[in-house]
């Protein structure tokens, strides 16, 4: 029977990890050069940490350890009899896998407090594990590439990661419209319309404009138990357009009498100038409608997606005033956006943006044509790795057809053929596998063409 | 309650991660210099490939992962009044974590034989995890950073990794004994004197001749229940002194009646034939009473130790010639070696080896004096980032003192001051941290100096 691996996981092969390389390379570059620090957390935490933090859905989702050893010892036999699958875990688990970056990061921040110096610019870049139901683009190992700045309430930390988004999806060469909304401004909607509990049906009503109209959104929110009164007086929210500035202006008018809405229109105004200091690549756009993370968010609220892929947001986060709360360090405010590495990797698939060239490769193979004239191959790979130059010798002196198309099949681009013969004569025979020539040369020859080459 | 996290297991900090990130990317620069290409393979393995594969005690040191849902669906009453820890865990976990990258790397060369192309130069860096009880050195989660060559049988392969290691300790300014033996060998001895299930004891016993002296090791072997007649033959072997080349004549001699001593000694003389076509960094020696990992290896031991540091192996592996037999794919010959990427931080921070030019930060600090200033700023950031300078605004217009104190903190070299006064006669103060000397200049002054200096 052929070996296989846990539903939802993956193998990542040689050509996939270059490629996977060069989305993490980018991102960690952009991450360093606006002074981001990384860290790592370990894969398991305590269940005391993760539990209660992702919702009655996401306890679900978290992959359970089994303690080690008599797992059962202490376990009363009614325990075991009542069958009870979610209090019998916690009692035979103490840790959990990783779900996030964000709830370990919280929690780092707190165990290291008298360490770390505010405000604290980290980014962490690792796996995270969810027993959701696997389909196309959901596994259960998944990584994220998360930054955050924690300590500081100024907008220009929510500036700078519309700049960290825009240059890393510049570098990546994906076409993007950066979303933007402010939780402050939902509140204010749902206080004016007295219906502070449903912002989510309201915002996911008006989501459907475009698609079903007005009409069709209004009947919605009225079977939502939305009151009349209220979806009156969300007409000119529904119905808003224009750029963003003219957006606000409206949202103003309608928002007067909230103080949050108010609040949350000065933030976003103060961000919308920061962002018009310079040009950016993506396209940016206010998006009421923008509502991810509602419970968790307090201010900015950022969403990206690819205009040339439908695959929903590849980016996103914001800004949450009390995330060190639940860990008993109050009034630390912080503000980020996590990178989602897998499905950035499905949009440059699909879009055909991986670019052969940046994958590093060996350069030259040695032909091995055994135990006779193995010594002079291995003087030329010294030479060669003198000169930095990569090359390998086939490491079996099988036959010459083989140990070429082992060259072909890892796409090395020079072959050195040192046969008797060449080495007889003090030379060896070049082939360019573009072309198929082959030049005779000596070594210095050799030495000085694949310098110049290289 | 502060929060903490799980026995065993570490968080890194953004200087540790610094540090890690150098040792890894020496390993995998060196690793794809000679051609090793990576791979990932998941956290999580199915317990059907991990289970029996690391001996009765790995078993027991695996992870378990509690089956998701209701776990208990489909045990019996029985099952659970058994309360037999062993047996249970079986059905209520299907998965486990991976315990090293062998096993997996095997599981995945059988998996994806189709499409891999012979012989398979891998590298693999990735967390494993062990529940072992966690102590000075040891953790429960730790990396390993492996590179194997698979499906060739040439001891060109031994020597290439022999390589690998030389460059990579050179490049991390170890000094290393390189300590090489053959399990052929140690058959060998064991087959001339009749004593073949006793390796292990013999190789411990002729271990400790230089503290404890010939006698005491022949009273060792005799306590041990080997027959005086063997105790007689072993007596050479105990006692071989002098090169590699002399032990090995010496070798020869005793093993002239074994095969697979002879075969061993064979590949030992090619190796170290290949081994002297260059002058290594490193010091390297034959080492009989090196035997790791026994069972598993069938060719070349190879273990790596610090000269100045104590702390066991930071380095080793073998040949193993039915790695993927397990996975019903026979006859696969490979061979490889894993670096401790743990214990070489230890080493390296013992020997006070990093190299604190290496970390990566902030250039430039640009200090933040409010509203009326921050357009000025970003303007200043956006001129440096077009050099690709790297700097930072600080987020908040809190007291310069305290701003000050950031970039003291955060080794950020430079300093930016351009308040009211400065804007108005277009000018910046730049302070150099390093001597806390201050210039007045302007924003081309600033560039061109910053471009010069960095």
């Amino acid at each position: 029977m052929k070996p296989s691996i846990p539903k939802g996981t993956r193998d990542f092969s040689p050509e996939e990890m270059m490629k996977r390389d060069f989305i993490f390379n980018t991102i960690k570059e952009v991450f360093r050069f606006y002074g981001y620090q990384p860290i790592e957390t370990p894969a398991m935490e305590n269940l005391s940490t993760l539990l209660g933090k992702y919702g009655e859905e996401g306890d679900k989702l978290l992959f359970r350890i089994l303690n080690s050893g008599d797992f059962l010892s202490g376990i009363s036999d009614k325990d075991l009899q009542e069958r009870e699958p979610v209090r019998l875990s916690s009692l035979i688990c103490e840790r959990g896998l990783r779900y996030d970056l964000t709830v370990p990061f919280a929690r780092y921040v707190v165990q290291h407090r008298e360490e770390i110096i505010f405000p604290f610019k980290r980014y962490q870049i690792q796996p995270v594990w969810r027993a959701d139901r696997p389909q196309k683009g959901r596994y259960r190992e998944f990584f994220q590439c998360d930054v955050d700045v924690i300590g500081s309430d100024s907008l220009l930390n929510e500036y700078e990661l519309i700049r960290i988004i825009d240059d890393i999806f510049s570098l990546l060469k994906i076409a993007i419209v950066i979303k933007i909304n402010n939780r402050k401004i939902l509140s204010g909607i749902a206080e004016i319309i007295n219906e502070s509990e449903r912002i989510t049906d309201i915002t996911v009503a008006i989501d459907k404009l475009e698609k079903i109209g007005i009409e069709a959104v209004n009947e919605e929110l009225r079977n939502k138990g939305i009151a009349s009164e209220a979806i009156c007086k969300l007409q000119p929210i529904i119905k808003l357009k224009g750029t963003t500035a003219e957006k606000l202006a409206g949202l103003e008018k309608v928002l007067s009498g909230s103080e949050a809405g108010i609040k949350g229109i000065e933030e976003l105004r103060t961000l919308v100038s920061y962002i018009g200091s310079k040009a950016l690549s993506a396209e940016t756009e206010l998006d009421l409608t923008l509502a991810r993370g509602l419970n968790y968010y307090t201010g900015a609220i950022i969403e990206v997606k690819s205009k040339d892929a439908s695959i929903g947001s590849i980016c996103g986060g914001g800004r949450y005033d009390n995330l060190t709360g639940v860990f008993g360090m109050e009034g630390v405010s912080g503000v980020g956006v996590s990178f989602g590495a897998d499905r950035i990797y499905d949009v440059m698939s699909h879009l055909n943006l991986f670019n052969e060239q940046e994958r590093p490769s060996t350069q030259v193979l040695i032909l091995n044509f055994g135990n006779e004239e193995i010594g002079f191959a291995l003087k030329i790979r010294d030479l060669l790795a003198a000169l930095k130059i990569s090359s390998e010798i086939y490491p079996d002196a099988v036959k010459l057809k083989k140990q070429m198309s082992y060259a072909d099949s890892r796409k090395i681009p020079y072959i050195i053929i040192a046969g008797e013969e060449e080495i007889k004569n003090n030379l060896v025979t070049l082939k360019l596998m573009s072309t198929g020539e082959q030049r005779k040369m000596n070594t210095e020859e050799l030495l000085s063409f694949l310098k110049s080459e290289l």
